[in-house]
């Protein structure tokens, strides 16, 4: 199937005269997750992996992905016709540079511009003439899926779309630019007050959004809109002065700004769009993303609601799982994250989950981006460690937890990775911090004690997380990569460091934790952490040495809170169970 | 007196119709600490601090510092003419800005090109007609002092210059380059092996070096040289094939190279220069930095005894202090730092200290940056903390220390600092970290017992240090700064956190460490640094309770280990005094 496809790409391009096609993962939006009309290279190639762009000679077929991909990829590009390129290896040859010494100087290079960052194009837009061809594969993909859209409903995070157009008005005036255009899905859901769930996982609307001085036009309507739902949503919108626009009218709008300076945001532009525009152009990454990050006290309020249930619907199943492991002896992987999955949904609000959950024991623990199987997971075992990592929408803000708990005995090895990585997640998370500091330069306190013992794990320690929208959001990060960016209080970030051994075992203790301010003095202004995540760490495989008394003291502390806290919301026989398991050890 | 300077300086501007004159602290090689020479910003307004440059115009004269020197600058510009602007504050108005806001566009700015950095004329080149002019002020600075030449002697430091000129000629194929001009003294100064103290503190031979395929030319001879050391050393380098020449041709050499690509430093080399050259160039930091800032073998073993016998020193040092400060009562800030200057100097191979050395009780303490008084220093007291931070050039190396001891009775904030402090410190010390980690990624390391307690320091943790080179060096360094340059088995760099209370007291715990490797593991390539400062941290004001098990068994692990190494090299009287001093804490 997939030989066939690449065979009528290189028809098309030889009737094109085209030397070389890029195929890229991404969408219009440079969205992390696109939709699944834009699944562009799995239709081609059959790989399934985040990340993957693809380029096609007349002679050659390659997927190129990074590390976390190799093995998936070598075993779905079998018989596809295309053949793996590394990256993130000390080796790599990235796209541009293998461009370059396989083809010659005059060559033609055609790219669905859509799916193509503007910056990236640049890179090779000096070597070779490139053919921007928007929709390039819908002349060979005949059923390809139509741009998603799903019912688009209001919320009512604590500011108003009115005041966020105002604040973006500010913005490109102090630019001296005259309208700004937002292309990232998530900055227009949080600016216009609007979501949908266009993209799994992701509740978000595919649009466009201009806002200029005297005038904001929303470019998302597909075809026609008949639902109510999102019919109420339109006429919301309107009345805050807002135009409501096909989705495929903004090219036409790009076109005729033949005035003035228009605002682009350089993460997410793509190369065809900003082909269209006529007028003078200002390309930065957008404003908009710093200052969604930083929630507002309804926000805040929000995600604190939002774990509250989620710890409860957590415990319900940890519960769950202890007492079934062991009677029953048949639960999967699979049943346990449908068992998540179905506790969660119970919840008023849920909306669906954050990203597909990670149920894994043995070996799939250790492997950090590991995906459930739908058929034949593995049985857990009733000894060893247990991992899940999983997270929800609702309507009121986002969950993203990890908790590594013992389905029996443990491993001596098993229960000092446990601690240790249990060590790392309470250094950061009892941090105090100047004003100023940016999540680069407190990473090690995450990773200090695993280094001590010659330990590491090879993923950031933690991301930004949405309000309502996407579970990883920047610009802020607690990682080693320098990232300037300093933690504000109201930013929300993940906290997970974990240990993976190959073919063994692997242990992840994820809570997410909000910026707060703690004190001023004369050495400066002080900011912390305060843990959102409500959900116990089990105490039984705990190596006791290896935490100091304020480590033991912070894990007491927030066991007794999660008890505390939950219980209210927990039937009989689960608080009962969760007052032992958060017993405070000595 | 600097009100007539600058009124002469004016006159010379009317006549040549010059609308700003820029003068900088630095000297034609960028140097950190330039020569009596190259002091322009002290001659023209009386400032005396490390950092300050001066923009004049007809109308106004204003001298840029930053923070380290507001209450220094305020009291030396007085009745000069001059006022000062403050950098490194929120408000800040660079120089570029500031010329920009107050000159038209057409105004002519004379600048002593010798004694600019290339790449900083470039900001401001744009906007006016930049006149550079070498040794401006020449002409007014009537008994200006010469370019300093002192005896030049070789080392060796266990790789020749033959070896360093070789790898220089493979970088330069490397880069596709003709040629490698050298304008960093500490670079030229590495790469032949030679030292001599044409600059207080550092043992710098002012030179420029051009190393190129089929020839090497030393510019170094300032007028006729008749030292037999200098003398003997211009013969050893001549017999290694390289053409020793007067400083001055230099500029005459650049000017003939008509073809090739030249590769210079863009952190050393000056406008004038950079507007001599004809030939193509490359402008890039120089790859001597790194190189010279990984010891080798015998730079070690040589940075190792340097630690041994400054150690010693200090102790004897240490010593003299306790039983004096009580008995007399009347030992000063300066005697102090004149007696510990003469123990020093008793040392074979001893070349002078490797900076002024900071003697400081009290609230002179608490300035990071305090400059001991010639005359009138303040007597120690019989209680509380003194700091002292000091260092030494010998024939093998160079050290740099600080250490903070008790006078007698110490009040509980100085002794929680104290700890605090020495935590930072030992947990810095004992760190371990996969290869590839930058210093900025492991500073929290040592503030962080600091912020737990809501304190901090203004400073970097650790600067590099050279091999019998400059106290300060790069790439290399812990501070916050996101400088992404690796830590590489071989580096030294310094561990020195520090606590100042305006008006009360500073503390300050300073130990050059080494780093090593710390074996392989399924986790990667692991380092660790190794101490190579020798003299006990004192014990008698630590709060016990402060520090955790690892941090009390590093201490007296460290203690034991200063006393075991030096009581050889000590008196009787000194050794058993150190034995004290050095018992375990429980």
């Amino acid at each position: 199937m997939y030989k066939e496809r690449l065979e009528s790409l290189r028809t098309m391009m030889r009737s094109k005269g085209w030397d070389a096609v890029i195929i890229t993962g991404s969408d219009p939006h440079n969205s992390e997750y696109p939709a699944e009309r834009w699944k562009q290279v799995q239709w081609l190639c059959g790989f399934t992996g985040e990340a993957g762009d693809i380029v096609v000679t007349l002679d050659h077929a390659g997927l190129w992905t990074d590390t976390r991909y190799f093995i998936q990829a070598n075993i779905q590009l079998e018989g596809s016709g295309f053949v793996l390129h590394k990256t993130r290896v000390p080796e790599q040859v990235l796209i541009p540079e293998w461009l370059a010494l396989n083809l010659d100087k005059d060559s033609i290079v055609a790219v669905d511009g859509l799916c193509q960052n503007a910056s990236e194009i640049s890179a090779i837009a000096g070597n070779f003439t490139v053919a921007s061809v928007p929709n390039m594969l819908d002349a060979l993909w005949k059923d390809r899926p139509a741009i998603p859209q799903t019912p688009v409903f209001t919320i009512d995070p604590g500011e108003t779309r009115a005041s966020k157009i105002d604040w973006l008005r500010d913005f490109i005036d102090g630019r001296e630019c005259d309208g700004i255009l937002l292309s990232s899905l998530d900055e227009i859901a949080w600016t216009l007050n609007v979501r949908a769930s266009d993209i799994e996982y992701n509740p978000l609307v595919i649009s466009y959004l201009l806002v200029r001085r005297d005038d904001v036009k929303w470019f998302v309507l597909k075809g026609n809109v008949t639902d109510e739902v999102t019919l109420a949503t339109m006429d919301i919108v309107r009345s805050a002065g807002i135009e409501v626009l096909p989705y495929e009218d903004l090219e036409l709008e790009l076109g005729d700004m033949h005035w003035g300076r228009l605002f682009l945001d350089s993460n997410t532009i793509n190369y065809h769009l900003w082909t269209q525009v006529s007028c003078d152009v200002v390309m930065e990454p957008s404003p908009v993303r710093l200052r969604k990050a930083v929630k507002n006290p309804t926000e805040i309020a929000g995600m604190r609601k939002a774990h509250l249930l989620d710890g409860a619907a957590m415990e319900r199943f940890l519960f769950w799982l202890e007492s079934s492991v062991d009677a029953r002896g048949d639960i999967s992987e699979r049943d346990a994250a449908d068992m998540l999955g179905r506790i969660r949904a119970e919840i008023p609000g849920y909306r669906g989950d954050s990203f597909e959950t990670i149920s894994a024991c043995g070996k799939g623990a250790a492997l950090p981006h590991y995906i459930t199987p739908k058929k034949n997971a593995p049985v857990l075992p009733s000894h060893g460690l247990y991992l899940c990592d999983s997270g929800a929408q609702y309507d009121f803000g986002t969950t993203d937890i990890t908790r590594t708990v013992p389905l029996g005995e443990c491993s001596p090895l098993e229960k000092e990775d446990y601690t240790l990585v249990l060590k790392g997640h309470i250094d950061l998370a009892m941090a105090a911090f100047p004003a100023g500091t940016a999540g680069c330069q407190i990473d090690v306190l995450a990773r200090n004690p695993l280094w001590q013992a010659r330990r590491n794990f090879g993923h950031g320690t933690g991301h930004g997380v949405g309000y309502f929208l996407g579970v990883h959001e920047g610009p802020q990060d607690i990682r080693q990569n320098l990232n300037g960016t300093p933690l504000t209080p109201g930013m929300i970030t993940s906290d997970e460091p974990g240990i993976y051994r190959e073919g063994m075992h692997g242990v992840r203790h994820e809570n997410l934790i909000l910026c707060v301010e703690s004190g001023n003095n004369d050495f400066g202004n002080w900011l912390e952490f305060e843990t959102l995540t409500l959900c116990h760490f089990d105490t039984s495989c705990i190596v006791r040495e290896l935490l100091d008394s304020r480590e033991i003291k912070w894990l007491n502390d927030y066991n007794e809170h999660v008890f505390t806290t939950l219980s209210p919301y927990l039937s009989a026989d689960v608080a009962d169970w969760l007052r032992e398991k958060t017993m405070p050890i000595q």
